[in-house]
């Protein structure tokens, strides 16, 4: 499983003013905290201002004090070719959808600088109810990447899951879309963890059983927060639970430094 | 989801005490606490020294407090009968294998009494290690019940996870029968959550997690603790979850009952 820390996000008020400030220190101390929890990409976001600009100081700030990847978060295609034009390793980039201009904005970049690629079931009549249109959705995404001669590899869907308050069955509909996406096509898929739980009270235990769920459905990545103990409890002790531990090492590791949280 | 609640069992130290000195309170109290926590059947089991004898005294004790069906928990025909005869509703019996004389021993008795059955996918040479293994015997079941006219709807076939620190696939072995089960026969699944963590640390959160995935793969009861709130917790959120809480209603409830523990 494949984790992008989501903390260095322009919507969170402090990562705001730390951007409009242009602190160093607190941009790195969030990069090298989520490193060492175990993000494997780090996603940022610095649609506010000057989206450009900050998107360089962004990268420049993060990968002076870590190597782990970026995973840049923005639709502004100027944005993501500067960041790309300074980031060491391979990005990815997040997100092109069905809706007008995303693709041919932003995939050339793909394509030039070799990312992988978070891709939305999203067109512009917006997010589809059913898991039947998403997944028609999904397709016609990878019949374009196919056609462009994008390593399907280094796709990841996220069929974008929508509130349980506002509909009961919003999870069980992504569910069965990871689970059409991982059956039908050669992609990986992804999913941020909050928007399932909105308006519901203790959102964060919502967030981390979905996560469980999904990955047990087949999903390959999480945008998520890996300071929060208790969800990355979940993560290790689910991937126990699915064969992806091997003598129980990563867990037994984890419970040994005291990281497990009940 | 069906709760079989497991803490009336003489394999737990306090219990076979309590059975031992016939403590009224001690085991009435355990009915009470586990029916107000949400349990719809108690598993009893008195499998220790006068095994008829005790499990005619449990019935009665048990029954005279509490509205909630029993689970007889038993492999002596003997003492299964005992119980039926003075049991009040309709209740469980587990359980049946291939093992020799086990469907011979006890289907009379599902018959007589209309229970529902638990039926362990389990011969004479022990749990088979492959899922395919289980399913035959599961096969094999569904067969003899169905010739001999039993609901099918009362049948709960319980593959029976193996502990994960044997092979880490155990716990995946285990949901891949769940699923197949669901797909392929007409019956129900259940489940002990104990054996998938056996020797490992911090049990109590593996078998949560277990759970969850079990009951995203279809399982349809669980042999648990009702009386561990953060398991219940698991239980009420998967539920929210899966679209098995309408409105959110069970789930905003516990949470104003200041039952959701995180």
């Amino acid at each position: 499983m494949l984790i992008i820390g989501e903390k260095l996000n322009s919507t969170i008020s402090s990562v705001r003013e730390a951007i409009k400030a242009k602190d160093v220190a607190f941009v790195q101390d969030l990069a090298r905290k989520q490193t060492e929890a175990g993000a494997h990409f780090l996603d940022v976001n610095t649609a506010m201002g000057n989206e450009v600009e900050d998107m360089e100081w962004m990268v420049r700030t993060v990968q002076a004090v870590v190597d782990t990847p970026l995973c840049i978060d923005s639709t502004n295609p100027e944005a993501i070719q500067a960041a790309l034009k300074i980031h060491k390793g391979k990005a990815m980039i997040n997100s092109i959808s069905l809706e007008r201009g995303r693709v041919e904005g932003i995939l050339p970049l793909v394509q030039e600088y070799g990312c992988s690629v978070v891709a939305l079931t999203l067109d512009d009549n917006g997010i589809p109810k059913t898991a039947e249109e998403r997944l028609q959705i999904a397709g016609r995404l990878v019949g374009i990447l196919t056609r462009e001669n994008v390593d399907l590899h280094k796709v990841y869907i996220d069929p974008l899951v929508l509130p349980l308050a506002v509909n009961s069955n919003n999870a069980q509909i992504f569910f069965q879309c990871i689970r059409e996406i991982k059956n039908q096509l050669s992609v990986k898929t992804v999913s941020g963890l909050s928007n399932v739980s909105h308006s519901l009270p203790k959102r964060k235990l919502i967030n981390r059983y979905f996560l469980t769920i999904a990955l047990a459905c087949g999903m390959d990545a999480a945008i998520l927060d890996p300071l929060d103990g208790k969800l990355m409890t979940a993560v290790k002790t689910t991937q126990l639970l699915l064969d992806q531990d091997r003598f129980s090492r990563k867990y037994l590791q984890a419970f040994r430094a005291e990281m497990l949280e009940d």
